[in-house]
């Protein structure tokens, strides 16, 4: 044990002491700051349950256990493929450039199993939070995309994503490329994780096509509507919850004074602005259609969550209510433009994610001064073209080769009944298999 | 305190060291006080998720989407009005007296992180962990006057609420007022939590009158059954976990091996006295209906979570058994007389927060020699006067100018579709808009 | 940085800083190593509401009110038995012998109250994290005796198994006894744990017999699928999130940079295996019936976890998929080959704890080089032998005293409607009450 090194120590003094001292000083800091990625890494992962909840709550119950199979394979799949490639890609020797190196993941702390914790935390901890955070980004994707797409070539577009898009860009910022040589600043990754998802969404939204029935031929939406509402909820205050960790747990620290204070900025100010989110999409819903919605609430929380992702260390508490209530009316605004547009967005995450990831990230300079305008712009671009073009090439090659959409009749019956052979709601007549609102 | 003998340690030293080490102990203690808050917070969070989960599977399919904005919304406006109001009025200045001062919340950590750590723990955690208290009461509320309130006026409840009655309450006995003066103890809030919930909510239930078809001319009671009882469990388990952090967050300290003792007691007493809650109601139910109800279990797990938050810390685990199985069968008797009462209490919230608070808090001095029975006394009928007061005066002035309660056609076609537009379940026919159960 | 400070500061040193200095150290990892079992136990409880959720997804709406509460009662009698008698019978002076003593649990935490931290953590904490323990190995038998066992004496075996069962066989490795000695080697408990509730789960399932309906005169299956697929997979998000604290908990320190070392390496390990166990899982579904299946993936997640839980921390990542992913394909041969056997595990619980637990303990010698495989099979036989036997006992002196069985007539109308007098489901028309899959 090392604190019988240091009586030991201790008892003949001097100089050797003083560094026995420091040592131990920096092994608690070095302790604190692994366990503050263990705890909040649990968060992040606790979100693949929500976007689970979420999204089975938001399709029809014909589509639900396939969505649920959706999020729990892909979230298993992005954990491997991050160990297999994704986390050397995006941080091993990146240098001021474009990518890193092809790779497994090997966890090092030899040096401080050794006794020496200049790393600042453990190999183990680090890698942990970084892969729960990829399986955020195609989490995203799959409740856009849902209750048309084909299971597997779905979880073949995951990894792609997990494995090359994400840590490719990834590796631009946070890993130390070009983008982070800029000062491109974003915090917990309302770009580089959220409008990732977002991006890989769109395009997977346009190159499907739209639900059969969601857009008349007269220019009606019809709404379809979700079928388990509670659940929904349930998995918005999940999100909420393991905002927490996925902002916080990105102080990167917990050993110091300074971390801490850090932390608990991030931690309040990620609570207001999703309350900010919530209220403001409910005065908007009033004001616009003198009625307000669940859904579009929850979408509020969610938008207000994003929207303080980029920078949620440094606004004061008001200012972080605004930043989320920007974020909450956007999304009040953003949901019915991309049904004019024709683009058909099961749960909504297109607006919710990449829309607030933009107005996010362009709010970081508002309140940091170390952040400017133009890198942000540069930022939002380039992994924007980047992410979508890569996107592109991958649903078409999949489309092309696999192919991506269940059949008319698949869709008609549910994909729960006729991929997978099953029904969520077997008990619940008028439930699954007997849909009257296609 | 250890740290103080260390410091004594130090004076025989070299001045300058002993400042020095003092200060880094310090700062690792500062770190951990303030980590408790920011844990303990996020599971306190998590209880609002237990909060509509509970209610959303306890309201009958009609008004389960509406119930769901109800606990997103009030504890998004919980927060911020805390923010703007409510922690200055409960903690700034109060002096001993009634109330403290009206402002923005302010955070002020330029102490620690200028290197002097005596306040503690870092401004910022301190108030999260505040700040997801509030709503905690705001939460109990909702449950009780479900099914027949209108959505916005209850939203304006939940200001005053927030902002000026659990504050003012607060101020007496946290904030440093009179009641604390006087020696009442309510380690994590009993009364100054879950009463003034209860409190809130049965005047709310008495002026809002009990749901259409609840209480038949003939004297009968008609239960009207929840709809959803895996997610009534759901939010019970909910709540059960995130009351570690209630409870345990309430130590205000993690930085000392008395606080971390503490804390141990805390928890596994908060377990223990839901588990007696649990045991003690099926008991009580087998013996008086020869038959065991679900909802009523859930309600004693309840029960004996709020009967040991007055004091988790001092008892022993036995005894801790023995106070939540008294809240457990408190709510197995309290429920009915409610009833009998005509108070239509939808989810059993004021037996459950209001009954129990009351045993918790006058069960204080049993275990805790610093409390004393006559300051518990003063402080329950002291709380209870002033919240039924003000609760009422709030009520009525809802009531007589925008109105509570909706429409009778509302109510029968339930909230979710005439309030929302939107059912919570719309492909499980018999659900939501074909009820017959009204 | 303060550390610099103090380097500069230790320079000048003398001998009795070191002690005083020591004293603080120990504190700080005292406290740490509580902390860990405090926030740890929190994750276990909620394992709870996992296996709850899990359940209640996959028995048929008819019973899951009744699964529901008796997740909720075996958890609560769980905690109130280790208190009354298990904890002594498996902690308290087994010595290289067979069981401890009986008696209640006490804490005593006056040394480090004292100032004598040589404990290394609190007794409070340590105990909350083994009673959270216990409670798993009986959710692991209620699952698969569902939907025909008795309210009343499934508590009973309840207790039989946490204050006799469990405890006794957890002395020979955990409590130090004669396994240990011999040096089996099972970190978290998928022997100790999982094993255990998978043997009595067996026993119970033959004892009780096959529901009504599920092996057909022709040697027919039927399956009796399961009422709430979105609510299963919440169940499972939840044991994975939980099985954080379980394992993570189980390196039973967190003072040290040994310490969190070892606790990083175990989260990871048991995030990959869980999701290794998926992706095999579906993978085999795949191939053998050209179709994959939710409830089987799920069950693959839970196979991974349970296969790692004998050694999370050893397995190098790729090695923790290799472990995980054999136990999803272990998980997808057995379930069918139970039903060959016309035994009837309602959740597929035997499948996942006791032969994934056995694997997972076969497997430690191939990453831990202090186990043997000799000492590994001893472990396996022994606790299999024992706890078959008294198991089999347990569930034989229950049959033929107060009966295990419900009637053929409250078997079809569903446990909720005879045993509790309610439904789970009540506005759902076509649910419990009209059930026709039976």
């Amino acid at each position: 044990m090392k604190k019988q090194l240091i009586l030991l120590a201790g008892l003949v003094l001097l100089p050797s002491l003083a560094l026995a001292e420091e040592a131990v000083v920096t092994e608690i800091a070095y302790i604190l700051n692994s366990f503050s990625f263990l705890i909040s890494g649990v968060l992040v992962m606790w979100m693949a349950a929500g976007f689970a909840m979420l999204e089975a709550g938001l399709v029809r119950s014909k589509n639900v256990a396939t969505i649920c199979l959706k999020n729990i394979s892909l979230y298993s799949i992005a954990g491997i493929l991050y160990y297999l490639i994704g986390y050397n890609l995006m941080y091993s020797g990146v240098d001021g450039g474009f990518m890193g190196s092809f790779g497994l993941w090997g966890a090092d702390d030899a040096a401080a199993l050794g006794g020496d914790f200049a790393g600042g935390y453990s190999a183990g901890s680090d890698w942990f939070f970084q892969m729960v955070f990829v399986a955020t980004a195609a989490s995203v994707v799959s409740g856009t995309v849902a209750e048309r797409i084909k299971l597997w070539p779905f979880l073949g577009f995951v990894v792609f994503l997990t494995a090359i898009i994400y840590p490719i860009q990834g590796a631009w910022s946070w890993g130390g490329g070009w983008l982070s040589e800029m000062g491109f600043s974003d915090y917990a990754g309302s770009t580089i994780v959220h409008s990732v998802g977002g991006w890989a969404a769109l395009t997977g939204a346009i190159i499907l096509g739209a639900r059969t029935g969601k857009f008349g031929k007269d220019g009606r939406v019809n709404p379809l509507p979700g079928s388990n509402m509670p659940l929904a909820t349930l998995g918005t205050f999940i999100l909420w919850m393991g905002w927490f960790g996925f902002n916080g747990g990105s102080v990167l620290a917990l050993g110091s004074a300074d971390a801490v204070v850090e932390m608990s900025n991030v931690y309040l100010n990620t609570n207001l602005a999703a309350a900010g989110g919530v209220v403001a999409a409910m005065i908007m819903l009033q004001l616009l259609y003198k009625k307000v919605d669940l859904s579009m609430a929850l979408n509020g929380a969610l938008a207000g969550l994003v929207s303080i992702t980029a920078e949620p260390a440094s606004p004061s508490p008001g200012m972080a209510v605004i930043i989320g209530a920007i974020g909450g009316i956007l999304v009040v605004l953003a949901i019915p433009l991309l049904d004019k547009l024709k683009i058909d967005d099961v749960v909504g995450a297109v607006s919710v994610h990449l829309v607030c990831g933009i107005w996010g990230t362009l709010a970081v300079p508002l309140t940091n001064s170390d952040a400017s305008f133009v890198a942000q712009f540069v930022g939002i671009i380039a992994v924007g073209a980047f992410v979508a073009i890569a996107s592109t090439l991958a649903w078409m090659a999949l489309k092309f080769t696999v192919g991506i959409r269940v059949s008319k009749e698949v869709e008609m019956n549910g994909c729960d009944a006729s991929e997978l052979g099953m029904e969520a709601y077997p008990d619940f007549r008028g439930g699954s298999s007997g849909m009257s609102s296609y």
